[in-house]
C-alpha cells in the first residue's frame, strides 16, 4: 500500500512512518522537509504535493497547526489564521486528494480530545477539531468509489510531555494506542468515524 | 433585558424577536436591514454593530450562511468562503462582543443537527456546526464575569419547508421548540451547552 503521511517529521508522523514502513511504501510529507515539503495552509502547495506523489492508497495527516492563547486577548485575525492548518488544511487534503486517490483508498485526519474536553488557551483547536469531526461524517456520505475518510482523536500523547501542563487530568495516550487508531482507519473498513484514543 | 438578535429578518430570527419583544428590548440585526444592518462575515461590520448597539445583556445569533453543494465539485475557495459566516462570523460575535456585554450576559449561537446527522451537499455546514459546538464548550471555560455561551442545535425547522427535500427522515422541529431552546440558553444558567432541539 502506498501511504502518504503528512506531518511525517512531527512526533506522531515520525512514529507512524516508522511503524508502517516495514510493510508499506511511505511518502513523507512535511512543512520542514520529508520527501515532499508541503505547507498544508496553502491549497497550491497541497496540489503540488499530490502531483509529485502520484496516485496513492491512503493519506494520513498528523499535522494540525492551530492558534494557542488566552481567549480574552485573541484577535479575529489570530483565530482565523489558526483555522488555516488543522481545519482548512486537512479538509483541503481530502477535497483535492479525492481526485488522485485510488478507489477504496482512505483519508485519515487528526482531531483531538479538545472537541469535547476543552482546556484553557485552546478554543481555536477545539473549533478546528469539532469541524474536522463533523466534516469526516459528512464527507464520508459523499465520497465515491469506496473512498473512506475518518479522524483519529487522541488526547495528549506520551511523547509530547511539553503539553502535559496544559492538559491537567488527561491521562496521556501511548504511541502504540495512537498507532492502532490509525491502523483501524487505514486498514479497517469504517468510514465517517471518529476514532477516540 | 436588552437582547440583540442577529439574523432578525430570517425565519428563526423573526419568530424569536416577536416572541421575546413582549418582555424585552430587542435590537434587530440583519444583513438586509433591521435596526442595525450588519454583515457577520466582516469583523469590521460586527465591531460597528456593537458600537451602535451599546452594552447589552444577551446576543442571539440565528444567521449562519454556509456553502451548499456537492462535495465532489466543491472548490477550496467555496469551502473556505462558506466558513466565513456560520463559523467565523458567529465566533467573531463572541470574540468581539465579550468586551461590551454586561456581566452575567449570554451569547447563544446557532449550530444544527448536521454536526451528527450529515446530509448530501451540506459538508460545509456540518464542519461549521461542529466547530461552533466545540467552540462554545471551549469559550465557556474562558469567558469571565459570569458571561455564558451556548449553541442551539435544531434539525430542519417547520417554517422552512424549502429545506425538507434535503433532509429525508428528519422530523421538522416546531418553532415553539426552537423558541424554548433559545429561552433555555438566554434565561437559564447553563454555559458551554449544545441545546439539541
Amino acid at each position: 500500500m502506498k501511504i502518504i503521511i503528512v506531518g511525517a517529521t512531527g512526533t506522531m508522523g515520525k512514529y507512524l512512518a516508522s511503524a508502517f514502513e516495514k510493510e508499506h511504501e511511505i511518502v513523507r510529507v512535511s512543512i520542514t522537509g520529508g520527501d515532499i515539503p508541503t505547507d498544508i495552509t496553502s491549497p497550491e502547495s497541497i496540489e503540488n504535493m499530490y502531483k509529485q506523489a502520484g496516485a496513492f492508497d491512503a493519506l494520513i495527516c498528523t499535522a494540525g497547526p492551530t492558534y494557542v492563547g488566552p481567549w480574552k486577548k485573541m484577535s479575529h485575525h489570530e483565530f482565523k489564521k489558526g483555522l488555516d492548518g488543522k481545519l482548512m488544511g486537512q479538509i483541503n487534503l481530502v477535497l483535492i486528494g479525492q481526485h488522485t486517490i485510488h478507489p477504496k483508498g482512505s483519508f485519515t485526519l487528526i482531531a483531538g480530545a479538545l472537541t469535547h474536553e476543552p482546556q484553557r488557551n485552546f478554543a481555536n483547536a477545539s473549533a478546528a477539531n469539532g469541524a474536522v469531526e463533523a466534516f469526516v461524517r459528512a464527507a464520508a456520505i459523499e465520497l465515491e468509489n469506496g473512498i473512506r475518510v475518518n479522524a483519529v482523536s487522541p488526547t495528549v500523547i506520551e511523547n509530547s510531555p511539553q503539553y502535559f501542563p496544559y492538559f491537567p487530568g488527561e491521562m496521556p495516550t501511548t504511541m502504540k494506542a495512537l498507532e492502532f487508531g490509525f491502523r483501524k482507519s487505514v486498514f479497517g473498513a469504517g468510514t465517517g468515524q471518529v476514532i477516540s484514543i
